[in-house]
């Protein structure tokens, strides 16, 4: 158990009925502190802390973590191979340390833990230390075990997160995350200087966004209590948005107890679309952007089954297809690679809604505990 | 579409209710056939067809699939890095194509299909094959698309697959996949002759544990009915059984239209379980060996939570841990490598019982086609 050397009055509630829902409002802050760590917005430069080991020489990348800061990764891999180009592998921490996982030279093995402290991460860790990988880690609480314990420590700068289902540090992790891979990139003589400055003007561009996202609650709520008669749901999305519909499955589980589960958009049609009737809401996460039309061509084999679709979209995206579902939720129109940390806000806040209309327990969900540190 | 040689008469029921229920028992038989073409019994060793391309050249491995195939090649992840030492990477061919994936030279794409068209795999595989990579192709078809592009084409014996959800097609892919994991580890000489000859020894004795295996019908059966009145169930395991938990997880979604999901049992802490109660029954993958006593450990964090358990290990896992279940199924003992084909059988007629015990179309599940030639 780590001390948090925040006094009592820093975690109040405030305004809010809940911890989740007062740090699902503290995301455009907490965000904008973390990048605050890692960016120059006048320079729009990355600058990282200082380095044990050279950058240019990492040739891949594996993350390891559990949980919601496994999705964090998982969003991770898309902008680190894209960035960087170079191979990122993710797994779980349960599984990574049992499988005696093949270390190469010049591997960067990646932790994520909101604690700094999950015991399968831990272990996974000192693992990949012995291995004689180079280990980061994103970690929120900087006295923790993780922390020491890292050759290169990437904190995120949430504050202190009490509601046991993880938002703000999720979306701090993901901020830390996009910033390092564009580091990477740029080491690796990927990321030019002119690409570096239009990639971190949108890291600036993302606390007004979650702003301007935080403005779908409404509508969000009135989805709610329909949402919160079914007994499964389905959510879906490809690219970064695949790991963001597990997010949101992951979200609904813990807090609504609703059956909920996450698909690549695109593997549906191998199997779980067989579970699709009138029963089984989809939500279906489709930014504008390279993935758009292919997505929205799995949501409407969804809808030719007589499945019951809501939309995540933007303003283009659900002009062009929001037609036929049952309802649509419109998130402000953002730049593809900083739509992860967009798409959290509503993803989180559905969640938050449907366990509210359902009446259970939000800070404290049955059978969790906030960190993890047994196996 | 592909038009089969086979003749009418081989593809009847003969004296089975279903399709799958007769492809389910054919297993031993074209399993043992399947290995029949990779395995010279006497001098124990394993022989591929004609090489294009070195193998002890191969750097790394990134499998492709989709649906059920797509597990075959997450069980042989395990294999394939235990046995040549080198990092395997596995993702579902709708995601793999549209992300820009990295290609080192000396990297293998392996791809997995029964039909050997469908459509997002094969686009993954001219994707893969443009970017330089050596191809290999395990599929049911010979004549199929992929099998012709293929550099390597490591054909499964299953005969004609009629039941849509996976079952043959399934446990052959995985016996192929071992044999090629045997062989690429002796290749890169991780693998020493006598090795090979004590795995080649195990894969020889799969056919006899797979009638073994078939024996568990009748206690399957008797779950059935219970079974049947869930809307949620969780599959959960560890290293090659989390895949297991996967299909296990699929199936019954593919014909029962039970909600069921698959876990890596270790992450089941890390949100999943708040959604354990008395009305989501879990079932735990877990035969003796090395994982036994961890997934044990989270099967009681479910039991402790009030979940009900049903237990799928062999007999001295069963006498160990088998009190406190709502039923156990019990497995031939057998070596772990191999665990994964007779893992399979119980897991199929789970979810056949099941199916039948709703009185769903087994063989003609309702959203699904048998070959997905769309993306």
């Amino acid at each position: 158990v780590i001390t948090s050397s925040a006094s009592a009055a820093v975690i109040e509630k405030g305004n809010h009925r809940h911890f989740m829902e007062k740090e699902i409002y503290e995301q455009p802050i907490v965000v904008a502190q973390t990048l605050g760590a890692y960016v120059d917005p006048l320079a729009e430069t990355i600058s990282l802390p200082p380095l044990p080991f050279d950058l240019a020489g990492v040739k891949r990348v594996q993350i390891v973590a559990c949980g919601t800061a496994l999705l964090a990764g998982q969003v991770a891999t898309y902008w680190l191979e894209s960035l960087a180009r170079i191979p990122v592998q993710i797994e779980n921490a349960s599984e990574f340390r049992y499988r005696d996982p093949v270390y190469e030279p010049g591997g960067l093995a990646l932790f994520i833990s909101q604690s700094g402290e999950t015991a399968d991460t831990l272990a996974a860790l000192r693992h990949a230390k012995a291995g004689g990988q180079h280990i980061a880690a994103v970690v929120n609480v900087a006295s923790s075990t993780m922390a020491r314990e890292a050759d290169l420590l990437l904190p995120t700068h949430a504050g202190p997160e009490i509601g046991v289902a993880s938002t703000k540090a999720f979306t701090c992790q993901l901020a830390v995350l996009a910033a390092f891979a564009i580091a990477l990139g740029k080491a690796k003589g990927r990321v030019t200087p002119v690409e570096e400055a239009r990639l971190v003007h949108l890291l600036t561009e993302i606390p007004a966004a979650m702003n301007e996202a935080l403005k779908t609650e409404e509508s969000i709520h009135a989805l709610a209590l329909p949402l919160s008669k079914a007994r499964d749901i389905l959510y879906i999305g490809r690219g970064p948005d695949y790991p963001m519909a597990l997010e949101g499955a992951l979200k609904l589980k813990e807090i609504s107890y609703i059956h909920a589960e996450g698909y690549a958009a695109g593997e549906l049609k191998h199997g779980p679309i067989a579970l699709i009737d009138e029963n089984v809401p989809v939500i279906v996460i489709a930014p504008s952007g390279p993935r758009f039309e292919k997505t929205v061509s799995n949501m409407q084999e969804v809808m030719a089954r007589g499945g019951l679709v809501y939309l995540l979209s933007d303003a283009a995206g659900l002009a062009e297809h929001g037609a036929g579902t049952a309802a649509t939720i419109e998130m402000p129109s953002v730049d593809p690679f900083i739509s992860p940390l967009i798409t959290a806000i509503p993803v989180q806040l559905l969640a938050y809604h449907v366990a509210l209309a359902k009446g259970t327990d939000v800070d404290q969900p049955r059978n969790l505990a906030k960190s993890v540190t047994v196996e």
